[in-house]
């Protein structure tokens, strides 16, 4: 029989729009990379009776409900009362998760109040699934027929919870394998790529093909199903070659998180060093290196030069380029990657230059407008980018900022640095 | 009678946790601002069977239900079908529709394929909502006590679907107002805040009290609802006024986007200027100022620094301080803040070192031992920071790039620098 998993969020801020549910959508990808069917996800407020409402309804149609938020004090820990009402429990006092929230309090260097130990009341006879990552612990047990996991609502939680706690206890659950491959492109419209898959991901069912945008670039899952994940493999691998195939070098990566990975990654493997001077990109591209851990393997150090100053000063622009020119152009970005190389003492270095808005600069150059270079010991580039001013700011920051990982993935990979796309 | 509403969104891939459920949000956003209760969230998939059982919950519970996606071409325009059938009405061709949709091709300049005019088939008698933003159009019925309004699922139809069709439909449906405030607060933790104000916020109903936490800042939502929003605002100001008295300086501004927008707000009205010199936040409080538009008026520019060769070269930190403190310290953090000050000709400067993990740097610190400094004109500071090594590299960042700004707004409001919270 399979599975019918429900996500059930407890929270008022949802609702209010506060935030997003970005746990239903962190435990949907987990549980469908493990094979298990999400058919509903459902968001009630810190309200007891619409609670206990809604998790009647999930005990009829799910024979799995996870549910996340409404454990913590500031909520009367409304989940755990109202599932344990639901499945006729009571809720007891566990004395070892007592002494994970005071050791949590203590490892941080807070006092820890009262409230924090009602955390330690959960359903008679449940698994409970200990929080490293917070203080409100999860717990799991299974009634009437049905698996119940209580996860805590913030994603930095809830994550790791489950893919630590929930996971684990949820694959004795799962028949068979899924396993998937994820190809990342850069430089090329979701449109248009899916025109040229259309056919075939129709006609395909197991593997099967699925595209995604984001933030300017794409990605294309392969999923397969099998009784083994070495059958599920044997499934994937021609469609995953013949995909790299058809793309080409618009192909960055299988299974990589992201373009900056793949940079850092190719740099480590040639002992090579890099750096970056951004200007309309603001740091954004030393952040999202920074983000990997171990990046100070390879990454040196950036400038975030936001006037003609400290391009001068500090990035070593010469004056008469930014007077010509304008800080928008194309021999400020070469200049700015040059000078980035120079004063960073790197092997590689990327700049940034542009209009991100909300408004043109005072040359005219409108919202969009973007130059990205690279200086490398052999060479340099420049791409000028026309992103258009419809995409938010925060958008165009990080296509800009992708667009200069890519050439240096270029670099790295011995391709052409190419045109704009 | 206040009205009830579900949000129903259809869409296997919200299941799937490919996207995340952005429409729930906006449009629990823009209701919650015109008073309506937003009770539920729903999400099915593209399951017929199942999106009408969900249907009929809502039904029953719900007196405004409005959905979203399942209405284009490529899903049967799932969703209406259900609608219509779930209310006993149905589809018929709407001429007027079908123009708009042949126009909107002409205005792209692509062809238009035929499966685009099934989206002129729509519930009889209801209202269409045009879409200028995409193909598929919206509608809204009254039928059986419950108002029914279907949008499209795309983020960026949807927007401006509630704003500009929904919006004027349900805005002679909301009776009163509801108004609220949010107090920020940094430097204290979520269960300490909820602990002094427990019993004030049980008390309370009308203006209620909602306290959240994220990235180690806490906020708290006061909100009225009253016939008019003069009457609401007189509910809701003497609660705000009590909050900011009851946690003095921990609170950092009331509707405000963030600490660095307070930060570079409190720079532009004293006409300074800042800049930042950063190793284990490496690029991120570059970022985050330059995230918000408009930085560029206080904002000068930063430096990277993820090595020692930079901290001495760039920032000008003495080397005998790196050799006799390691780069992990306050004496270096100190000098960093002041080095940058010079080297990027700014008022202030803040500056982070740290060891943000994975693991311990090689004098041992232990992964969240941090240091945040600040250079002002007058005066220079230094705060140590003990994040734990539990929160996740990520988490470790924003929190301290947050600590940074918190000294910087301290400074721009003439309060101590405090210790550590």
């Amino acid at each position: 029989m399979s599975h019918k998993v429900e996500i059930l969020s407890v929270g008022t801020e949802l609702l209010l729009g506060n935030i997003v549910n970005l746990d239903a959508q962190i435990l949907s990808q987990g549980l469908s990379e493990l094979g298990l069917n999400v058919f509903w996800h459902t968001v009630v407020g810190d309200n007891p009776q619409r609670a206990r409402e809604a998790v009647d309804i999930a005990k009829r149609r799910a024979d799995i409900i996870i549910t996340t938020g409404g454990l913590g004090p500031t909520c009367d820990d409304l989940t755990k009362n109202v599932l344990a009402g639901a499945f006729g429990k009571k809720l007891i006092f566990h004395e070892e998760c007592a002494q994970g929230i005071r050791a949590y309090f203590q490892r941080i260097g807070r006092e820890m109040t009262d409230n924090n130990l009602q955390q330690a009341m959960l359903p008679e006879g449940c698994t409970v699934l200990d929080n490293d990552w917070g203080t409100a612990p999860g717990c799991a047990f299974f009634a009437e027929g049905v698996h119940v996991i209580m996860l805590p609502g913030p994603p930095s939680e809830c994550r790791p919870m489950f893919q630590y706690r929930a996971r684990p206890y949820l694959l004795s659950l799962s028949e068979g394998v899924i396993a998937s491959h994820t190809i990342k492109l850069f430089g090329i419209g979701e449109s248009t790529m899916e025109a040229q898959l259309r056919e075939q991901m129709n006609a395909m069912t197991n593997p099967t093909l699925a595209p995604y945008a984001k933030e300017g670039e794409c990605e294309l899952r392969v999923t397969a199903k099998a009784p083994t994940d070495q059958e599920a493999q044997a499934l994937l691998q021609p469609t995953v070659e013949q995909i790299k195939q058809l793309f080409g070098r618009k192909v960055y990566g299988v299974d990589v998180p992201s373009l900056e990975y793949v940079v850092l990654e190719g740099l480590k493997a040639r002992g090579l060093t890099i750096g970056v001077a951004e200007s309309c990109t603001g740091g954004l591209m030393a952040k999202r290196l920074t983000d990997i851990p171990g990046a100070s393997q390879a990454f040196k150090g950036g400038i975030v030069s936001y006037t003609n100053e400290i391009k001068a000063n500090v990035l070593g622009v010469p004056r008469e380029l930014l007077d010509q020119h304008g800080a928008v152009s194309a021999p400020v970005a070469l200049a700015m990657a040059q000078g980035a190389r120079q004063a960073l003492g790197c092997d590689l270095a990327l700049s940034s230059t542009g209009v991100a808005g909300p408004d043109r600069d005072d040359r005219g150059n409108e919202v969009g407008t973007m130059f990205v270079a690279i200086a490398t010991p052999e060479d340099s580039f420049v791409r000028p980018l026309h992103l258009g001013s419809r995409p938010v700011r925060e958008r165009l920051r990080i296509q800009t900022a992708s667009h200069a990982f890519d050439l240096a993935r270029r670099y790295l990979a011995g391709l052409p640095y190419g045109k704009q796309t």
